[in-house]
């Protein structure tokens, strides 16, 4: 399969992070932007491989934030060669096997700051959590490159790990507070076939959880673990993974591990994790996720807290657990069809996980909320993780190159194929090479989605093919329809878990049209979550809308929309470089409050004109205030 | 003046504070309380007059809590006689006294637990703080029994202080984080006529503030003042006094300042500071009160945040607060007739203050939030200063004996009197006798207020007496009529700043009516106070009412008031001990919701009955969900 994007809304999106965002993150791990948190990152490297003197800078996790951007680099080879950042990255591939240690392990914290303390903090010492993240910058780059230097080294970390930890009497027997090197173990199998990688990864899943626990003896667990937002729940161990029925702790932490939980499914057929993924699903989808795909309720602990509870303002969400909820969606669309993964995968892709980056692709958001006060959220105490401005960089900067990985690896979400059915997962325009029982299918995609649901499906055949094309009909759609070479088919006939099976001998030049119609729609949440209680959140096909102060003046909270307001979609490609406005009529309070705090009800709402653009943009604009959620009655 | 009340309201709560809470406290301060929180207090003073072995425990300010039970009982003493308790205060005063220091120092944490570090820490030790209660405690004893020996003894303190702590160049030019000796040096110098206790109140006040500020450079104020929400603004010293035109920091501090700020400029004629006081009061009272009366946004800091940021869930509201904004205003009134005083402080001591005390006065909030979610709220980091249920004692145990001391002496609050004009600023049935110009005056007050707005003044006189009868004409009423002797007075022409002035001869067995008709009304914020909008508050005459899970079921923030929704009062036996219950019918969201956390809306509410009740008597019941705002719609 091979798939190449030249849409309109993504493709710039790829681009510019080819372009600007893996040379910025580059200047940023050599500590070259000005204004930004330095990183040390690379400096690091060379300390620990003898060829610089000073002191370790960072956080326990800094390699993780070079291993994330070789991945992303390596991703935007395949599409993008370019032989400079190739040689960019040999570099740093070879400046790391100089600061590999003889044994195999590879870690700057623990080898430069820390060495007497290797293998002591599994908690919060992150050690096997860049290992995994150095895996699978490996795994890509090999992918992308054929290059073997990189992939070897790593073999040899997980082979030196393989031989310390582990159930046998010999090992120690844990596992890491952060899940990553489970997910990376799996792709390092795939590409080597070595098995003991597979069963590694098996063993740390299986091993988490299982009480009594470990980490109760970890040294590093002990300060955390007296504040009850940091327990065994915090690291998913607070019962074995297939008891484990809620999303709890960490959402980052939640999310790899139910992907490498996928990952294993898959790999070894184990229908008990599958049946496990789907119980999360539910339980996340159901009552812990807010409507822009993000995760994440609360800043203490980067975590999940309990059923239903949302709070906008103070919310976490973070960009990385909104990649970790497209990681963990993709993967459960290789176990099984069903439009819950892709529709949830689509509404994190275009919503919480694209806010994360400003237009340009230099400024992020480690934190998404989908409420902001500026003057408010920068004085309160309970909102100080939340920044009301995008910002250059992080002190932990683990979420700009996981953006920039996921991008670059964008074109890889869209298609799933299993024998003879191709899967069309999400939308844009594109070309793509399939091997149909040895004969090429190459569809050409053509559509302004997300701005418009029309998407015309062109199949290029040497010669008939016989397969099932299966498209996801999202399920914001209300009337979708689909023709082929212009006749419509009977969808109720032929889609089953939310897809569209289309099964015949397919002949080149045929024609599929989606017609997926976007509207401006209202969504209500849940009565159980208060926050929301009366309000509207905009939808337009995937995108969830904002109102933003540069629109529609301050106090948003204090625009509410009547029932019977039509809204109306229209393109405007003088607002944020173009995209669909939103645009109806509000009510707001009638002017004549005075300098007065409270007063008997006077009912005299004034209309107002109303704006909203996509949550994914907002911020990019005068700082100013933002909302989600909009009353309405 | 001598004030009797004899009502239904207030009267059972100050007769329980009399015969409950003052020996239930009592039994706190020794220990004696299974369950509740160790106080330690008298322990303390037995330890430091050398009669126990042991080690101080508690907070610094622990002796402020004896000193504010001893006043609270002093005030008991006044109209309810109890030789016994007299006896328990006798002794704790001759333990204080063994305890005192030979110099007049006295303070249990400085000299037992840390002697090298007396006046130290003047950010955050307390120690003058501790002392300004310790007067008041005395001023109050003497007032009640005319005994000296406590009220001599902290003349001695007072002297001490004043030799060691001033202007002059041999002492420390300092003054206390924690106000409260300002105005206990006012109520010392009004008992003993000492203008050096006077004078050194007026130093406190003008020092405070003045830069560059001693308390950059107090050993205390180190580590805290690096988080920015105990900066100097904090303990109000970030300018002097009479150039704070907003109320900052730490609410209790603030309203403990503005009291004696009030003081002074009533003793001292300083207009000046009622200049000052009067756009404080404005800041206040338009920009950062709740609609309870309560003060202070935030539970880090305990303080102000910034105008309009009134959180329900998150607010701190803290008891003493409450009680210091009815000290602040029943000074405000001393300085000026205005109603807009009388109306805060009556709607502070009906709603914020009152909800601090349980129904049977054994069981307190510390904080008093105005919406209550209990799982949430249990489990949210940014909340866990609010309990969802009255506690018996804190570890920091200011609110209770405060709570004790304002409703022992809540006669005081009712009247002033200004030569030959008597003023009624609160409501209770009650029999009050003045002297106007050496003529007795009896006015007798019979009302069921609050649940009722009829008031019945008639008057007892040996012979005929000119003067004014000034009477608050309360802000909540829209129709109010006042008759003398059934005769319709027209208020447009005798009402002045809120007050209805009635000037004339009065007669032995003259009737006043004031018929303050009250209804149910509902209340709504300036659309600047972002969690109210769409909201609306529910009141009836002086109280504000709130929604109950008890009454209306779990999710209150479901329930919308429809904006035709009658509600009706009415006075109910059977809930709560007697109240007069809002009732009236609300929407609630359609049942249709399953198992899903968004959908596109449906519009079909239903009809729920709603019920509600006072704001003060929540969480008297079983626990659960409250609300103050209700949507609206």
């Amino acid at each position: 399969m091979k798939v190449r994007l030249h849409d309109q809304f993504w493709q710039p999106k790829v681009r510019q992070t080819v372009q600007e965002t893996i040379p910025y993150q580059w200047k940023a791990l050599n500590d070259e932007i000005e204004g930004a948190e330095p990183s040390h990152a690379i400096e690091n490297l060379r300390i620990t491989a003898g060829e610089k003197t000073g002191a370790f800078y960072g956080m326990v996790f800094q390699d993780s934030d070079v291993a994330k951007w070789i991945e992303a680099a390596a991703y935007s080879l395949r599409h993008s060669p370019d032989p400079g950042l190739e040689g960019v990255i040999d570099a740093v591939v070879d400046l790391m096997k100089r600061a590999q240690q003889p044994d195999g392990y590879l870690n700057t914290y623990f080898t430069v700051a820390a060495p007497e303390q290797r293998w002591h903090d599994f908690a919060f010492g992150h050690e096997l959590y860049c290992a995994g993240h150095l895996m699978e910058a490996a795994v890509a780059y090999f992918e992308a490159t054929q290059k073997r230097t990189f992939l070897d080294m790593m073999c040899r970390y997980a082979d030196y790990i393989d031989r310390v930890i582990g159930p046998d009497p010999d090992k120690m027997r844990v596992y890491c507070g952060h899940e990553e090197i489970e997910l990376a173990l799996v792709k390092l199998y795939r590409i080597t076939n070595e098995l003991r990688y597979l069963n590694l990864s098996r063993y740390f899943v299986e091993e988490r959880g299982k009480q009594p626990s470990f980490l109760k003896e970890d040294p590093g667990f002990g300060a955390p673990s007296k504040d009850r937002w940091f327990e065994l729940d915090y690291h998913q161990a607070h019962d074995p993974v297939r008891e484990q029925h809620t999303a709890e702790g960490h959402a980052v932490r939640a999310m790899y591990l139910y992907s490498a939980m996928a990952d294993l499914a898959k790999a070894c057929g184990d229908e008990t994790l599958t049946e496990a993924l789907r119980k999360l699903w539910h339980h996340v989808t159901s009552k812990r996720m807010y409507i822009t795909g993000g995760l994440g309720s609360q800043g203490h602990g980067e975590r999940f807290t309990i059923d239903y509870d949302l709070p906008n303002d103070t919310a976490y969400t973070e960009t990385c657990a909104s990649i970790g909820l497209v990681m963990w969606a993709f993967r459960m669309l290789q176990l099984e069809t069903d439009s819950r993964y892709g529709d949830v995968m689509e509404r994190v892709l275009y919503n919480g996980m694209l806010s994360g980056m400003s237009l340009d692709g230099t400024r992020y958001f480690y934190v998404n909320p989908l409420e902001v006060h500026p003057a408010v959220t920068q004085y309160r105490h309970d909102m100080q993780h939340v920044k009301t401005e995008r910002v250059p960089w992080f002190g932990c900067a683990c979420c700009p190159p996981n953006l920039a990985r996921i991008l670059t690896s964008l074109d890889t979400y869209f298609f799933t194929q299993n024998g003879t059915t191709v899967m069309m997962h999400l939308y844009a325009s594109n070309e793509s090479t399939f091997d149909v029982q040895g004969k090429r299918l190459i569809l050409h995609t053509d559509t302004r989605y997300p701005w418009d649901g029309e998407i015309r499906v062109g199949l290029e055949l040497d010669e008939a093919v016989s397969c099932t094309l299966s498209f996801r009909v999202p399920s914001w759609c209300r009337t979708p329809r689909i023709t082929v070479n212009g006749e419509t088919l009977d969808l109720s006939a032929i889609t089953e878990h939310g897809y569209a099976q289309i099964n015949r001998q397919w002949m080149n030049q045929d024609e599929i049209l989606l017609h997926f119609a976007m509207a401006a729609e209202r969504i209500e949440s849940n009565p159980k979550v208060h926050e929301n209680a009366g309000k509207v959140a905009l939808q337009y096909g995937p995108l969830v809308y904002c109102l933003e102060q540069a629109d529609n003046g301050p106090d948003l909270t204090d625009i509410c929309l009547p029932v019977n307001a039509e809204f109306e979609a229209g393109y405007r490609d003088d607002i944020l470089g173009g995209i669909v406005v939103l645009s109806g009529q509000g009510l707001r309070s009638d002017p004549s409050w005075k300098d007065e705090l409270y007063r008997p009800v006077i009912r005299e709402d004034r209309s107002v004109s109303v704006l909203a653009v996509p949550y994914a943009y907002w911020g990019n604009r005068e700082p100013g205030e933002m909302t989600v959620w909009i009353r309405s009655k």
